[in-house]
């Protein structure tokens, strides 16, 4: 049974939503939940809830991370925080995969430091796929790298292109560049310069793509800097939640009130639901050696177990193992 | 009577629907319109429409640009190409205001080129509305500029600052950073330079915002880069077409066909329609020293009339003297 590691201590419903969602994820996903924090406040948690075909253990961590702290520094002060314990399981080969849905950078520093690097990897990144509007478009690097180089955004692609193939099973996915045209010469002198690195790879690369590709889904991985794939994300979410809202407000006024009120208004919500960060759970930090994800830290029970499932998938798919392949074959020949 | 040089030669509907625009703007806004072209092409255009109560004037221009030339090598090769004659009518005192919707790098060139810069600016920028969800909510640098120092992101704040206040009528618009939090550390070494310039300003500078903040209008004026902000736009532009054709597909299916048909597709036709850019026109090139609007290369005669109407209100508005004076305040210490 593959054993996931959760960190129930970090994130805005730490730690009721995440303990209730890693009891139910064991049962749905059929794996072993290492529910990892402080057993003090873990334990009633835990007895409220019905733990038939639930295979749940409690793994103590003494420390805890804070939201607004600095994470290499509260990363290294603190070797007990949940997040970390957490990474050290599957170190030590005593869980197959951890989850974090706290603070991100901590998440990001504390798998770093406690998994280390994937050979070729200067700096982990992580992907996710746009929206529900797009499942099959990844947008990598999503906010874990503000400032990059262009042989950063070379490793992007190649992890974002053996993460579509061992997860959606797309044989040669796709792989473009975000910038402001379609134009070879677009963007500016980091991705100019990524530009030809990509080119000369044997990634599959179809170019330059502008923003209107995201939504429209025109490649399978999409590469940007972290700065700018997080706002093109909470854009993307921000006028998602407002458009929809204002859909609503114009066809609750031009409709007879039970067609809107039972027709219109839960079709839209499911849509705006569908189109929340929150929905999505975690994904995995592509780049280190073990699998680690890190999701919303406004996860509730829900998103939880989603993050739980995505996890259980990253290792039946050995996803390590697809990325250091990829890896070796993209940008082996230059760190040689 | 307010007069407006309109290049008819650039954008994809060049140049039929920008005559036909030109025309009608100049009944519609009440302004003298310039054609600034090719008088062969020109005029068996204008001849197909009715010219009553619309004064227009051709003013020849020899040579053209196209969309895929380099914008500073074009521009100084071509010193009778129609953008340029354009900008040069309004240097010379013989026009109030220049449009193009062709080659934005173009446009702007030429408008460098010809008009020069106002004291304190170093790189001219262009802010755009976010789309008609948040028309108080301007983003600055929508596109020109793509590699950006600190001191760029500062002089652009003061340019969408003096814009807001000048063409909205808001005495002390407020001003934020757009970056991956709201945190005062967030952003790269190219943001947080730039956010203690702001801070140390006097323009109202509320801190760092995120993109959820676009589509919220959190700020008056929202900072970034030409890069980021095309990407943001572009990302927007896309999702509010692919989000309601999703909208309009599973109401379609839901309702009965009769209140589809009738009240629910022409209200999502109309909301798709206000979020398109074709729709807004044109903007100001923020910097240059003169009134030049660069606008949409998909622009048709109802963008064109639009573009005009934007024209006419920059006159009106002093928007170049009042940016003069708000440079002076931010930017122009440390100039001096």
């Amino acid at each position: 049974m593959i054993r996931i590691a959760l960190d129930v201590m970090g994130g805005d419903y730490a730690p009721a939503e995440l303990v209730r969602g890693g009891i139910e994820a064991a049962r749905i996903h059929n794996v072993h939940t290492l529910l990892v924090g402080d057993p003090q406040a873990i334990a009633p948690i835990v007895q409220q809830h019905d733990l038939t075909m639930a295979r749940v253990d409690v793994v103590p961590a003494t420390q805890s991370l804070a939201m607004n702290e600095d994470p290499v520094r509260a990363v290294r002060a603190r070797p007990d925080a949940s997040v970390t314990v957490a990474n050290r399981l599957v170190r030590d080969g005593q869980a197959d995969a951890a989850v974090t849905l706290g603070h991100t950078g901590a998440g990001l520093v504390s798998a770093l430091f406690t998994l280390g690097r994937l050979p070729g990897i200067d700096r982990p990144a992580v992907g996710v796929p746009y929206l529900s509007i797009q499942p099959k478009t990844l947008l990598i690097d999503a906010g874990a790298n503000v400032d990059v180089r262009p042989r950063h955004l070379l490793q992007f692609a190649a992890a974002g292109s053996a993460f579509m193939h061992a997860m959606h099973n797309i044989p040669h996915p796709t792989v473009g560049l975000l910038t402001n045209g379609t134009e070879d010469n677009k963007g500016g002198r980091v991705s100019r310069q990524a530009f030809d690195m990509l080119q000369q790879s044997n990634l599959n690369f179809i170019g330059n793509l502008e923003g209107l590709d995201l939504p429209r889904g025109t490649a399978n991985v999409i590469v940007c800097d972290g700065l700018t794939g997080n706002i093109a994300l909470k854009v993307s979410e921000g006028l998602a939640e407002v458009l929809l809202d204002r859909v609503a407000a114009a066809l609750r006024e031009a409709l007879p009130a039970n067609i809107a009120q039972e027709m219109v208004l839960p079709l839209l919500h499911r849509l705006q639901t569908e189109n929340s960060y929150a929905y999505i759970g975690a994904m995995p930090l592509l780049g280190v050696n073990g699998v680690s994800l890190i999701g919303h830290g406004r996860s509730r029970a829900q998103a939880v177990i989603g993050a739980m499932g995505q996890a259980r998938l990253a290792v039946e798919k050995h996803l390590v193992g697809a990325l250091q392949t990829e890896l070796a074959d993209v940008v082996g020949e230059e760190n040689a």
